[in-house]
């Protein structure tokens, strides 16, 4: 097929993360589409032409409607912050581009059910950056889960934590308040976690939740007093799953001494599988199975038997990281377009996993059982 | 003083472990009084007459009403399975001995609650058996959250699992049932977290609930069918303590892998403490503290600098066993009885506890949030 | 049979482990013959007295011969300093008593030798404290490989590290001069684990070695200057098994950090097994077993299935501590003597030990291959 | 400056290796220069052409020799297998470009050497594969030795095994012959844990070591009889460096379950750095300061805290993989050809860290002490 014209709006982490997937997604894996790196932006203009020298992207503006209706451009990938992800996912979909969207879809769940109401209607390809759910570990063990290596899933226990928010004395930023940010700890981090519990487990029928803001308040930039914190550092989400499963989910932005500690381990009839994504190449799993005196967690370090794995590295143990796995997510949206199916997860499944985010938000400010369909 | 003589009841798990850490203590500790092994009692006759012998006791019984009046006795130590513990404990308490008793103190809280008043009107020294939070490493974290290194509590996560109850066609007991073993996996295990949140946090002030009976029929052992599990497999429940802080406890008696994992994490407003009882010679400790490059959680290795590690041992890092905390309990009940303090954990420290497990159940029961204090 | 009277000299750190082991072997195991805590030796007379007070000896004394000629004591105990074990042993054997002695046997090879051969001469039963080979996580396995669980064993390596003499400041005693304390870190460590080599691979038939002092003089404890250091802080050598494979053995006493880290790894034709006394209730092993995506190093904790972990607890997981090994030890003694055959690892099995430890200094003074049966 | 065209030869392993961070370095670092990917060599010439539009290289070819001479080439990638390295390194010297070749140089040190003395007369840039000391972990372990954070270094560790021999069925290839592939597992590994030694403790002096071929003969593939295998399967050494520190390197190809354990220890007076490759943005520092009640091993997760991770990513714990230590590799040899000034590690490096291996081998051989310098 002809090559794919990306455009890219934002060169900060993500937007870094998405220049290099798409510079290496070709090499990498060998059967997905050329791609062109055709147009950058982001301001001020100056900026962007630099960036685009970096990242290597033919051309440079500093006007995202100018990208989008760009006709070189087929991928829109959206890494600015989250409140500007509707309007311009919106303007993509309407210019029949397909849509890198980084998650969470939007600030709120209407805004997000109409970027997947929109993208359905104009049938373009959409993917979200959950980007943990493209780790070959993770891969592996919903494989592991999907062979009954464990037996039935009976119980779920997750946790997503970093510390960038636990420094009392950090000043305050437009990401603690509502109007700019939304969520808190829950759409920072708190959807990348219930994006695994998908794969690991199914859909979450109810839940009920408590949340804090554990700073209350934090000191204005400019010395001149304190504002008030209007988004949750912490939430915490009692879960009842479809398939009749329990657990939880919790998440932190003030946890001391996590970077990025996206952990869970899932209960089954006959073993248990753990991971944490601050050791994303192993996996934990325990088997009811043979003697127990050489029963034990068992690690199993990625590999070339983890597919895909192998793109990267035919030896053992030599180790993905965080940047690979953005490489995995964009080839299955190429693949997505060149095979004219759906991506995953696009943004039907990201409207899906966001719904209970903001379910547990609302359970927590409303103190009652939250069905996460009437979300 | 005199020494003190040692009735005790129940030669299995925890009646071997009495045994050995009043064995023990006094060469161990050496500032406790001495103790005399005096009697023993288990049915039949002849398995109490043998287990004296080889525990040590001067004498055995099959009657553990005599033994609790036997005038010889000064501690009565119970470890009988637990819908024993109250007719027991009560009698012991009005012949005027003191007691020590395993834990949870009853099948339910009223029994716990009269307990404890008996104990209190009586004047006897009172020791429940919550052996995890005798260990060094647990001593030394609450010591370092009361000394501030990890500044301010603000959240605190816990889990207590084992997998005793995991396999789905391990046969079904008293123990299922409500009548006889009374809460299954907060019984069993959810009181000991329990028991930690208290040295690490405080008091909790309510929660909400959801638990659930993963295996909800076992096989009878006569091979004549299946009945019914009716008391729970997994709890957890959303905490909210005193101080603020908020958090979760978790229990399962269904993790396969998990042996004896009663670990925690303490979130603090200047660094973290995680602690696992299944490496229960380590302590992680991360502090905001210094250059941020060379931060990071610090295992710290059990060793005499942890009190009364070194009464075992004076070389850091050889390691402590579970049978090891029983003799610090144990000491701890003959200090306070020669000193005339409460020990702790107590009649009335163990109603704290259990109060929270109890209401977890309310909780999961009635689906609403229950104040602790209204137990 | 009779009970068996204990006399024990020196109440340090070992003195007190001894005590505890007799005060709780019958206890913990059952079958074991009975013993009495009879006869107390350490020096002055009133700090006996208060030990065996506290120990629960029935008498004591500061006199180590009439210790070892007292009539009611079977078995003489040896605890004290590594240059008084030669002539106690050598009376208690002229005695006829059991011996149970430290390791290691003595300063020096002739040494050990001569209370090898005199023990042999006199038929008693013998038993060196090489506590870490009773472990049970040890036993297993030593179990897993005669199974050949690992196939043929081709390659080893061992450590055994600790930091007390990792200060440069620390001040120099007798431990620092060979006249008085022989070996270094080979007597105190290396030695053991040289002992569990014997069990996972076999004899070693020759070796080449290097050693080191790091700290060659350290400070008089009276300020008065600085005395040299005789013996080694480091030693690793090359092995060459009897069986043909190949490795490392190594020791430190001045590596900051290691508190007891006896460590090693075995590697087999068929799968590696790994262990580190740090984490003394958890084995590694590996399998090349069954699918390789399936395949990782699975840790074992010690359990009722690794006997004899269910004689101390019947819950897996609940972890054996230092204390516990010598329990074990103490067992394997009177049982040695009860049924009349070798204890191990008795003084036969230590001169071997011993010999290793000897010829890695012998090698690293002369710069060259040394057999070791040519010690 | 104008761009840097790129010819790579090989597309294996390695040659994808280099095309990725050839690909990523300019968007990666921003301060390189930018990058022609110019030709692509690999045989057959359709593979070459495959390769080089999955690799994005402008050009391909199946003839290495006109690669070289090729006028739009500067740098000449070598990742061919080892045998191939001396001709291929010599002719892109002869013909004035910059050399970024695959370890170890060469099968033989004269054939090291006189790539090292071309290089050196021609004064062109060189580079060698040694990616691991490009990992920010090992950089900050370096950084941290040098500030003296452990104080003097005393004594060094070091390991390097998988386990891609280590099953005895395994077919007979090239590799176990010393004509084709010269040194085992030395060549393979051990080279690099000699890299890593440089940079942590400094030259090595003399050793003495032992090698063993634990799999003497292997099938060959056509089913016909069993070959010899000529070249070592575990190599261990007793060195000593320059600095007076002692210590010990070890390697091995048929270790079960160790995929890329390059892990070592250096043991200083004021505390211990420990890696592990197998976790490899993990550092595990423990330093002698403060209460000695909170010492411990401190995990140390990379971050931007140490360079160049930022590059990578901004937040900390989010893990680099292996491809990103190539292009750090990559960015290193770009900025020395810019700059004008050796590239780290060269020729003139990698002839020192192999004469290690090399020394390692005739010690081995002729069971003596050999020292480093004369080889």
């Amino acid at each position: 097929m002809a090559s794919i014209g990306i455009g890219l709006i934002g060169t900060g982490f993500m937007g870094k993360a998405h220049a290099l997937a798409f510079g290496a997604v070709r090499a990498v894996m060998g059967d997905v589409p050329d791609v062109r790196l055709e147009l950058l932006c982001d301001t001020p203009a100056d900026k962007a032409q630099t960036m685009a020298e970096q990242f290597g992207f033919a051309r440079a503006t500093d006007d995202w409607k100018a990208l989008i209706v760009d006709p070189a451009v087929d991928i829109v990938s959206i890494t600015t912050p989250n409140m500007l992800h509707f309007d311009m996912a919106l303007a993509a979909i309407a210019a029949g581009k397909h849509v890198y969207c980084e998650k969470p879809l939007a600030l709120t769940l209407d805004q997000a059910r109409a970027m997947r109401d929109a993208a359905r209607k104009a049938g373009v390809k959409t993917m979200v950056g959950y980007n943990y759910i493209k780790n070959p570990a993770f891969t592996h063990a919903c494989k592991l889960v999907r062979e009954g290596v464990i037996g039935d899933i009976v119980h779920f226990r997750g946790w997503v934590d970093e510390d960038y928010q636990a420094n009392p004395e950090l000043p305050w930023t437009w990401r603690s308040t509502i109007a700019d940010a939304g969520l808190g700890a829950l759409g920072d981090m708190g959807c990348h976690l219930v994006s695994m519990t998908y794969g690991l487990v199914g859909p979450i029928e109810s839940l009920i939740a408590d949340m804090q803001t554990v700073h209350e308040t934090r000191p204005l930039a400019d010395g001149s007093g304190r504002a008030k914190v209007e988004n949750e550092d912490t939430a915490t989400a009692l879960v009842r799953f479809a398939n009749g499963a329990q657990g939880s989910i919790s998440t932190s932005r003030s946890a001391w001494g996590r970077k990025n500690r996206l952990a869970w381990e899932v209960h089954g009839t006959k073993g248990m599988l753990c991971f944490d994504q601050e050791r994303l190449n192993e996996l934990q799993l325990y088997r009811n199975d043979g003697p127990t005196a050489k029963q034990g967690f068992t690690t199993i370090l990625t590999s070339p038997e983890h597919p895909p794995y192998g793109s990267f590295c035919p030896a053992p143990g030599h180790q993905l990281g965080f940047n690979d796995l953005k490489v995995i997510e964009a080839a299955a949206l190429l693949r997505a377009i060149r095979d004219n199916h759906a991506a995953y997860p696009g943004f039907d499944d990201a409207f899906e996993f966001e719904k209970v985010i903001h379910a547990v938000a609302l359970s927590a400010r409303e103190e009652r059982r939250v069905t996460v369909k009437d979300m």
